[in-house]
């Protein structure tokens, strides 16, 4: 037992757990090398500081890079200080569901890192079905979990920071749990709806059926037997700036607010829109700083993860309310939030991922979701995870646990992107993803800076047609060009998605394999399997998707 | 108005309904060319038979082929001497969202038919958000309906026959409706349960928290006014007999049985299991005749389609109750079904596809999800709907509906199938799915006749190790193969899939780019984009996907 500071004091209510505070350091007994263990965070907020910085010291201290190594469980990203200098003392054996950072990238695609992503929502879920520690020899739990909280009520519920992310149900999965409490920044203590994981065949309904509607507890419930050590932290969340809008990301944002208002006009989606999700970069900025200027009004939010641009978005007047599982802000934003506490408290509610991206809610509220991916191709397949189909960047996230199940489907890219050697040597379209995370199945609209592509009710010769904007003339033939002049409700200049120096030579590959594969009696999606991944091959030799020829 | 018979009298309990009733050539004046119809049914059951014979006799003497062709819209697949012979005669230009038959199948693989598969969950969602009538001149609205009714309720509802399908919200979306009174076979009435489609942000839950909860009513309300006429129908469903078990589907079966049996034994699942969805086809027929002959009680089933196996297992009293949305048994079956009603109608409901595949409630009751794909490939993608990536085979049915959203997410097939010129010629395992209709973030487990894979909590190259049986040498370097060790709990003797014609071929496959893509730092997941296909161009080329080298 440590000296209880008063900072600590303000915010553990429950005086028996004080017994259990300790320094950083003491932990250290509680790990070693092979364990399963989990940390709170998601996306690079509310995860651990002290304890993981302490691991490292001492794994750097005692030169036992490569010697103590974990199974490591978080909801998402955490920060570079932890889980990438983690990964780069090789301290993780295995990762799941998603990362961020240089080392940890290198470690997975080296083959040091064994690392699986899965749907967000469906992670906490796997877990305690105890399918990712089925194959642990002793027993399904978890051995240690680390947590931060920003109080401890009375009963001992854990009120986290800025992101639920998988705690519940890490919590609930655990041998061992640690709490670091920060006491530098504020308690988060109302802003939480709490949610613990039943089995079926137990589960019962989620009835969220409002973006404001509370259906959990302000924290979470805790076995305190299981608690072994409490640290205090005065660390805060390690975010950088966010990405600003460039020009690209201004005209797809334009394009995209323009069509929301063609969907109301024609009725098809209330004059406040639904529900918006929207992921994390500068285009996601761009979409919801765009909203900010309106036009729509009352406007609400179902999402992952908030960004600074939703600050604007609240002060405009234009957003009402917003449920997400993490506030991801920049230091600056940060500060902003906690300034004007008051203004956002009661338009603000974090989730577990499970609840934030869970299928049921999203489906039944008829979100909007838009989401960036690595590439689409021109059928109506994406690629969020892969490049060049082997090598992985940060994982699925909770892409299409939104993608799948939202009222409109949107997925918004730069046309192209810059290689090494050409400023437009990588096009964001191409004949077939060389990974599929989203499906034909799954994906309504395609938005580029050239244009918005809407896919729904195409077949797939369509979509490829609407979004290289081409008129295959062999179709002509077979009647097909007389149902495509009826399209007159879609105005020209928002079917085309292709950068124009790609445009000649994806409409070359799509007459190419429309000839070969209709001729053959093989042409509902024609593709021709022997050529279909050469822009990909081309980039990794010869550093451009640009071709000689098919 | 024509004559009402007594058989017509004793359905339709709405006399007002009888000034309605006419001649099925009648009807034809409700028909031109272009429009948008729907009709219910849904896999070869409940669809219209009478309406759409005669219009395709109108087209053959007329000769019409090619001048009246429709938008055609159905739940799913209908009989072959409606939908296939409209093909035939060059009736369909559109048609979603999956068919059999195998002239539309032509037709769509040859260009003529436009097509696009869906989730089969929400296609009806779809339909009723607009989507697919966005760009139809006169109104979003389907310009005619036609649904078979095995009886009209005193308020004018509709009860459907052996399916319900996309039926009630055809109906929503219908400006006039014609009904098929079938007086031939037996009234349903009593065995479904019935929901309209609410749009968001209006959209409630489905609260079913067992396979038995009744959440609607047994008959789909209609605005009585759009029903300009209604024929009696004598036909049957025209379904064959159901595809027999062989010993490949009864060896998939067993380790099936086997592994659940596992899962119960290590507390995954429950004893009675949970409940079960299980796909169409004779490996389907093996696992539910299987389950049978014990060794579970009580269980219970949500599932899209139940076929005669379901019958037996019913007989055998280890089936309690089953939810789904149609009930395809062959001849003989629906014989044994309609002379024992009254032992099965207390524990059978039928809903509509939006319910009996939604995935709120599958991932509420934890289903169980069996589905059989084309192929799927060494890191857990599957392709369930494209040959060769480009020709299209039924559609993605309700494969994903379910596996996505199921508790353990399960996909069998032959380990290989016989090309024209090779019995062994196509392997079902490949290096990369063709067309990825299922993601490796949707599956867990992988079975064919050699054996079973248990994908989960795997990163990609473990997968492609446990499905191949292949513990790669250079990973030893990696401290990689002592981790392989630990999984003493599953035996060796279900870790394979692949055929053993096949298993060097893709061993060194795997071999070849693990070596290449980890080298260059792209290694999460390997493949060689330039040889990717190879086996596929192969068997294109050479009848076999027997290569002679990489």
């Amino acid at each position: 037992m440590s000296a209880v500071s008063a900072a600590l004091k303000s915010r553990v209510r429950r005086p028996a757990l004080y017994n259990k505070v300790m320094k950083a350091t003491d932990t250290l007994k509680f790990f070693e090398n092979g364990q399963y263990i989990g940390w709170s965070g998601f996306t690079g907020v509310g995860y651990p500081k002290v304890i993981p910085t302490v691991l490292a010291d001492h794994v750097e201290a005692n030169d036992l890079a490569g010697k103590m190594k974990f199974n490591l469980f978080v909801g998402a990203s955490t920060g570079a200080e932890t889980e990438d200098r983690w990964a780069r003392l090789d301290m993780i054996d295995r990762r799941y569901p998603h990362q961020v950072g240089k080392n940890i990238k290198k470690g997975i695609n080296e083959g040091r890192i064994r690392f699986a992503d899965k749907h967000l929502s469906e992670f906490p879920q796997d877990l305690t079905y105890g399918y990712y520690t089925k194959d642990k020899p002793n027993g399904p739990n978890l051995d240690v979990v680390v947590v931060e909280a920003t109080a401890i009520t009375e009963d001992g519920g854990i009120v986290p920071g800025a992101s639920v992310g998988a705690t519940p149900e890490l919590i609930q999965m655990a041998d061992k749990i640690i709490i670091e409490v920060n006491t530098r920044i504020p308690s988060f203590e109302g802003l939480h709806d709490i949610n613990s994981s039943q089995l079926p065949p137990h589960r019962k309904p989620y009835l969220i059926m409002a973006v404001e509607d509370r259906i959990g507890s302000t924290s979470i419930p805790v076995d305190t037997d299981k608690i072994v050590a409490i640290v205090e932290s005065d660390r805060p969340d390690n975010t950088g700036p966010n990405q600003p809008a460039d020009e690209t990301s201004k005209a797809i944002a334009n394009h995209l607010i323009e069509f929301l208002s063609h969907e109301v006009d024609h009725g098809r989606l209330p004059k406040s829109l639904l529900p918006l999700q929207s992921g994390i970069g500068n285009i996601a900025n761009a979409v919801i700083g765009g909203l900010a200027n309106g036009p729509f009004e009352d406007v609400t939010v179902f999402t992952e993860v908030l960004q600074d641009t939703f600050l604007e978005f609240f002060d405009s007047g234009c957003l009402s309310f917003a449920s997400a599982t993490s506030v991801r802000f920049s230091p600056h934003g940060f500060e902003h939030f906690y300034k004007n506490w008051e203004n956002y408290k009661d338009k603000l509610l974090l989730r577990s991922q499970q609840v934030s991206n869970n299928p049921e809610v999203i489906r039944r509220l008829g979100v909007i979701a838009m989401n960036t991916p690595v590439e689409f191709d021109i059928y109506g397949q994406a690629n969020s995870t892969m490049v060049c189909g082997s090598a992985m960047l940060n994982g699925l996230g909770g892409s299409n646990d939104f993608l799948r199940n939202a009222k409109l489907s949107i997925m918004h890219t730069p046309s192209a992107r810059p290689s090494k050697t050409d400023p437009t040597g990588i096009s964001c379209i191409v004949p077939m993803a060389s990974h599929v995370d989203q499906t034909e199945h799954d994906l309504d609209v395609y938005v580029t800076e050239q244009g918005l592509a809407d896919l729904r009710g195409l077949c797939p010769r369509e979509r490829a047609e609407v979004i290289s904007e081409y008129f295959l003339l062999i179709m002509m033939e077979s009647q097909f060009f007389s149902f495509l002049l009826m399209f007159s409700d879609l105005p020209c200049a928002v079917d085309k998605c292709v950068h124009p120096d790609y445009k000649d030579q994806l409409k070359d590959y799509f007459d190419y394999a429309s000839r070969k594969c209709l001729a053959a009696g093989m042409g509902h999606e024609p593709q021709m399997l022997d050529k279909v991944f050469k822009m990909h091959t081309n980039l990794m030799e010869n550093g451009t998707m640009k071709l000689k020829s098919w």
